[in-house]
């Protein structure tokens, strides 16, 4: 009994019992008091980021003030970051792709830990085996019904793989529902909001974790650079809104993060376009980065070779009127460029306008509960979850970019679903492809 | 001040922290007090549903008692809400799309003033309008894809439609990063706990309400008969199983709810079993029931006629062999069935076993935030929450058996995106597809 009382005594409010006639008679001062007590105690069992650094670099930093010491980890663990970085895109779409995973677990824990410690469920029957499972069954779902999409001829060309592309929206939503009757089988009088809150708690951190990376996979397949670009444009705002904000930041942008600053905003959104637009003129020249990933027939393997498509050649551009005088100092009346480029203005306008909001959002979130970061695996830099806040919204924002800009239905995806059906009906769209089609003279134009 | 003292005294968890040094001292007895006290007044604040009864109705029935009272009036309620779903099923598809559309409001609604109320942010600028917004775009999201679905070639049709349909993803997002900087730029020091937990506590409601509805409408389009059949289900199993347990019920079948007994789990699953079997007996029959609606080309507008699938054509089975004692003192080898009432039994099955979960589910969350009922709309029942509570589950089962199970890519569908394509793309594809034929030696079946 003293280990619940000790549980609900010590500053959960989810029970909400205990206290609720005295606490109209507590006055403001004793409030005060109170609050600090409570974030103190607080702070001692959520996942705090402690600012542990590696202790060579510690010594040979110790000359240093802390603010300058800081920005030196902080600075040294970045390239580190952007390193590893590339040695992934070196490695290819799979390494990239098994990293997207390895991130999302732990973005995942990081999130569903500090549930635990908010709503102390520690001694609670399966809920951590619980969130771990929705997890699970969450990304079957949704990397199946990737892998159906990019493999789909192949995995049904295997009879045994044939029987899971079938029924796999079956399948995910049996399990699911293993798991949705699990979680009211486990619910226990005392701790009924708790719980709930919890399961809440764990769809919402599905819904942004699970979704994303889905989306992150997803703009992968369409070819690395609408995966490269954007994660750079992200770090790069991230990094050049800290330097100007470093250097010349001055005035504050919102109340939610006291230390990001105007000057930081503009400086890293400026920064971001012209980054973004090198970048992609850089790599926009190898197929590597620019085909997408399919599977070839032919082959029969995977492959990223193609014959690039429009964006990625270089086409003349008429600059607008009020360039002119520019070109005419440039001595050159239209210039050469991807259309790409164009693309990339936009990714870069969203990762810098939009994309702050996901740190706004994260450092809110932070603060709500009370945590420094969402945890320390990175030195300087906190857990992974403060890295990737605002990658999310970027990629959701891609993935919605490219379904609406960019990939159109193309006749070879439909030709695969074609191929999907059974020959008899094949035939059968083939003859009323074909009778459209003369009905409307397409078939006698020129092939 | 006082008005937030109060707020955040009486009961309100979230904060935290008045108390929390506190509670240790208090022993179990006073615990219970104020754990009475507790529950009074968060009875208090929290939408209660009130067993308000039509006066006319109160008067007549005042000889009984009130157990069964509450039976005729549960009962009279029951007869008139069915007779309601008769008529629109009478009115037709478009009746009870806008019916879904009218209920899924009327739940949100009701989860999220519990979550106002469990929270106390009624002060709050923005609250209620953000939860509004968002239901709002979510609509658009998910009402469009499926207008997009079964529309899509009268849409685009239209230029200025056109425009909608080509972008429609990015329009929604475009729409919902705008609530989520609103969101973020509503946030208040204090109050952060609070909002955070109902953002979470918003978009776990859009989650139940808006997807489900929108599988529920999918549901519809795939013709009445796998929206009606479901639905019925459920209200049988619910009706019976009440039926059931009142007359029969002795065995407590869960601590969550007490009322339910095993006697009614059982009963009212063989009867929602047999129930299944004898409605689609009927309802396959009718081809206003069971044909798709569908554009068609010819007519110019929606249609339900059809020539009505396999499924619902009268077939022979045999019986297995443990069958077969019954059928000889039938006196007949075969029997005549269609072969929908198979599904109607995989779909009975899941809505008597898995069904009841659902309501569990929501009696666990009434118990959770202390509520008897989501509102008080019908007399004897409570708010719409607390009947469709189970329909939710059901709608995202039947969606999926469908995918699933009964719809495979269709030639028909797969024809549809082909005419979304450019003319010059419609003739590669179908160069290609002859192409493919020929070399498999399809081509050369007789058509």
């Amino acid at each position: 009994m003293s280990e619940i009382r000790h549980r609900r005594g010590d500053g959960d409010g989810n029970e909400k019992v205990e206290t609720a006639g005295e606490s109209d008679h507590v006055d403001s001062e004793e409030e005060k008091v109170l609050e600090e007590k409570y974030v103190d105690e607080l702070a001692k069992s959520l996942p705090q980021g402690t600012d542990k650094t590696p202790e060579i670099l510690d010594s040979a930093l110790s000359g240093l003030s802390s603010r300058w010491r800081n920005w030196v980890i902080r600075g040294i663990f970045t390239w580190l970051m952007i390193g590893g970085f590339c040695l992934l895109i070196y490695g290819g779409p799979l390494a990239l792709m098994i990293t997207v995973l390895c991130v999302q677990v732990k973005c995942f824990e990081e999130i569903i830990n500090i549930g635990y410690a908010v709503y102390r469920v520690h001694g609670l029957p399966w809920f951590r085996s619980l969130s771990w499972y929705f997890l699970l069954t969450s990304n079957y779902f949704f990397y199946g019904e990737n892998l159906i999409d990019y493999f789909g001829v192949v995995i049904n060309r295997t009879d045994y793989l044939h029987f899971l592309v079938t029924y796999h929206r079956f399948i995910s939503f049996s399990l699911y529902c293993v798991g949705f009757v699990w979680f009211v089988l486990s619910l226990v009088k005392r701790y009924y909001m708790r719980q709930f809150s919890l399961f809440a708690w764990t769809h919402v951190a599905l819904l942004i974790v699970v979704t994303q990376s889905y989306l992150i996979i997803q703009n992968i397949f369409e070819g690395l650079i609408w995966f490269i670009v954007p994660v750079s444009m992200i770090i790069c705002n991230d990094v050049m809104a800290y330097v100007f904000g470093f250097f010349f930041g001055k005035t504050p942008l919102i109340k939610l993060s006291p230390k990001k600053t105007w000057e930081g905003f503009i400086g890293g959104g400026f920064s971001t376009v012209l980054f973004g637009l090198v970048l992609s003129y850089m790599m926009s020249q190898y197929p590597y980065l620019v085909c997408p990933i399919e599977y070839s027939e032919s082959l029969g393997r995977m492959t990223m070779d193609c014959e690039p498509s429009s964006l990625f050649r270089l086409q003349d551009y008429t600059p607008p009127q009020f360039l002119q005088p520019v070109m005419k100092v440039l001595g050159r009346e239209k210039f050469n460029m991807y259309p790409f480029m164009i693309h990339s203005l936009a990714l870069s306008i969203f990762s810098s306008v939009i994309g702050p909001f996901g740190g706004f959002f994260a450092s809110g979130f932070k603060r709500a509960f009370k945590i420094k970061d969402f945890g320390d695996v990175i030195p300087g830099h906190g857990g992974i979850m403060d890295r990737f806040d605002c990658q999310f919204l970027m990629a959701t924002f891609v993935n919605v970019y490219i379904t609406s800009f960019i990939r159109t239905a193309t006749p070879q995806k439909l030709l695969q679903q074609v191929y999907n059906l059974k020959p008899e009906q094949q035939l059968q769209l083939f003859y009323a492809l074909k009778e459209s089609l003369e009905n409307r003279n397409i078939l006698n134009m020129i092939p």
